[in-house]
Parts: structure tokens; sequence; C-alpha cells
């Protein structure tokens, strides 16, 4: 059977994907992805081919990859992150319906809540919710519904996509909605270019979160009720302390 | 400064390690951790120090990483999956108010929700929540409310620490609460000892989920309205095929 691995090369820098993200790509003939993803990895695969279809283009990059497969090539198709949050194991299922001749493999990385998490120190530890604030496979009403049912419940927040030059006032309008909720001074935190050159870092509250601008390349995350800033750091207990 | 890593390890093979990770534990003179995780790395890292406490001992775990960086040696405290998902990172900054002098590092891993994903398939592809079922350091009602507005907000749902011998009966509960709002033929799936020698894993429905035993090395997917089962994998989509 013809193989196709769909990669998750985790925040952007070799030193943070797995041996096992590695060893498929070595593995490989081909590696197929969105420019900027492909442009990390390159120096780091030497003699493999590098085939690329720009942002949007989604359908398009996974037929690619299954046609390129079915020449009897063994193709990796890479994501930034993890293959499975907000990435492209999903479509890739669903195109292979067409082409049951090749197995595909999903081979997992560190998403960008988990390495942003690392960045800002420990927000995470507790149940949280990822929410991306993008509509544009998404009706809006569904994304506030969810913003203000993980408020509601208290959840750590963290948020995919806050910002475009399309929805340059998304994050304050999710900021409104959670504020129904959560205190002004709930402890939030922004990462930037996590793993990446100029990577970054802030924390603030709520409400400062609500007047901040945000680029595309920044994850953003909410603490719940208990959540504290130690050091500089964004820390949610867990609670063993008071146990 | 002496120096304390803090690193997620992944789900528990080498292979899902990253190269960060890796270098890390080389770097290390002692590597700290409970005693499974430790027995998990140890013949990957020869010559190195190895220290163990059992479960349930976290916050001497933590306080035994401080002391030995405080002698001057390079330590790794490890985790299973990633350090700051229901990991150790948290505590860490906690006790680590006590030590200014150390200065903690986190690295993040694989957990359990993007690992267990790419088993099953792509799950966790839209907004997705994580919640844990233990009540060891969480209210229940807390968990409960959790559920319901997960639930009602239409969010995949992982479940982590589904049971256990004393809460053998807590999914069950779960189900039953999610049920109120998610369907119950909602495709849900188990994952069970990700990464390690027994990897298993099966696709039901929430309702078949709801009398079905797990054990604590389990992880638990509950679908959205449009997660669906495609050729034996749960996917969720995203909805670019629509666009």
């Amino acid at each position: 059977m013809n193989k196709l691995y769909v990669v998750g090369i985790g925040p952007g820098e070799y030193e943070q994907m797995t041996v096992r993200a590695i060893n498929a790509l070595k593995g490989s003939d081909t590696i197929i992805g969105y420019t900027v993803y492909v442009d990390l990895v390159k120096e780091h695969f030497p003699g493999k081919e590098f085939m690329t279809t720009p942002m949007k283009k989604e359908v398009d990059r996974c037929v690619m990859a299954f046609q390129e497969a079915m020449k009897g090539k063994t193709v990796s198709m890479i994501c930034s992150g993890d293959a499975g949050v907000y990435g492209m194991s999903g479509l890739m299922y669903e195109v292979g319906k067409d082409y049951p001749q090749v197995e595909l493999e999903i081979i997992p990385g560190v998403t960008a809540a988990t390495g942003g998490a690392a960045v800002l120190g420990a927000p995470l530890i507790h149940d949280f919710c990822l929410i991306s604030l993008s509509d544009l496979l998404t009706p809006w009403e569904k994304i506030e519904s969810r913003l203000l049912h993980a408020s509601e419940a208290d959840f750590v927040i963290c948020l995919y996509n806050p910002s475009s030059k399309k929805r340059h006032d998304y994050l304050m309008k999710a900021c409104d909605l959670m504020m129904r909720y959560k205190k002004e001074d709930t402890v939030c935190g922004i990462v930037g270019n996590i793993g990446r050159e100029g990577e970054n870092m802030k924390i603030m509250t709520l409400k400062e979160l609500r007047n901040t601008s945000v680029d595309m390349f920044t994850t953003v995350f909410v603490g719940n009720s208990q959540t504290k800033e130690i050091n500089g750091k964004m820390v949610t207990p867990r609670g063993y302390r008071d146990v």
C-alpha cells in the first residue's frame, strides 16, 4: 500500500519536531505543504522533493498529496503545530475516500496551545478549551456561543486565529463576551511567533487584552478564576497545594 | 543560574519525544519523575542519575527537583504527555517561589489529546475542550458544569482520567450529562496506551460509550454534532469542502 504521512511539525523550529516526525520526513520522497511551513523544514531535509500550494488551497494540496502517493512515492504532508488541531488531517481523510489504495498515518506534534503555554508558564494545567475566532468556516453565532459557555463554566480558554486583516476587532468582541462571566482582572497572556524567530510573550488582564492588537501569528490565553501571575509567568493551579 | 527543565516526554515511546526534550535530558545530570515515566526513558539516557517518587507525592517530587538543582546540577523533571496539561509545570512554578536562584524552562510535548487523536483519525480538527473526570482536586459540581456547558456549545470533548478504582462509574455519569445536549449516536472514540505497547482504539456511539468500561490509561473522545466515521476513523470536519 502507498504510504502518506500527515505530519505535525510543531511550532516551527527543528528542535520542536518529534523524532517520529523527523523519521517520516527522512523516509519520504516528497514533502508537501503550505509554502511557509515547507520553508521552515527545507534546510533540514536535503535531497527531498518539495511541493507547495498557497493558503486557502487546502483541498488542492490534499489531492496533490494523494496523487503523488498514487505514483508510488512515499509522501509527507506537513502542517504547523499538530496535524489534527485545526490542521489538515481531517480533510485528508475526507479527500482520501477517493484513494482507498493510500494508507494515511497521522503523526502528532506540539500544537500552539501547549507550545505557547510553555512560553507563558503553565496556563493550561487544568480543564481548557481551544476556540478559533476565524469565522471563515464557522458561523460567528457558534463561536459566540462557545465563548459564552466556556466562560460561564470557568474554563481556561486558548484562542487560535485571534485576528486577521478582515477581523481586526474580533478579539475585542470575544473579550467583551468572555467578560460577561470572567472578571476584568482575569490573568491572560499572549504569545507571538511561538518557537520561531521573534518569539515574544506578554501577560495582562482580560480588560487589557480587550484593548490589545494582535496579529495572526499570536495565540491568546485567557485564565480561569484561579489563574495567577507568579514571577512574570501565567500559572493555573491544579490544587495539589491545598490537598 | 541553576537550570531546571520541566519536560513533556510525549505519550511514552522514545520516537514521540521532541528533539528539544531529548537534548534537555541529554544535557541533564539528574532526571526526576514518577517511577513509570522514568522507566519509559531510562534506557535511552545511560549514565544519568535517576530519581523517582511515587504517585500522589507531587509536591515532594518538585521540592526534590529544586533541591538537586540547588546543588549545582542540571536537572530535568519529566512528565508524560505535555508538562503543562494536567502536568507538573504549574506546581513547579508554585514550589519555585522558594527557590529564586533556579531558572525553570518548560519543554512542551505531545499530550494524550493530540497523540490519541492521531490514532483515532482526526477528531480534534475543530474547537474542543479537555476535561479531567478526576475529582481528587476539583469539586464534582465544577466538572459537571463543564461537561454540560461544553456539550451545549457543541464542543468536541476529550476526557482525561475517565476512570479509576474509586471512580468506576464516572464515565457513565459524564455520558449521561453530555447526552442532555449531545445525541445518543454522536461519534465517540477511546484510545488506550497511546504510543505504548498495547496501543488500542475503538470507535462507538455516545450511547455505547456510556456502557463501556475503560481504565486509567484510556483517553476518551466525544465528537461534536458534525463528527463522523470515515473508513473506521473518527473525523471532525472543519468545513473546507463546503466553501
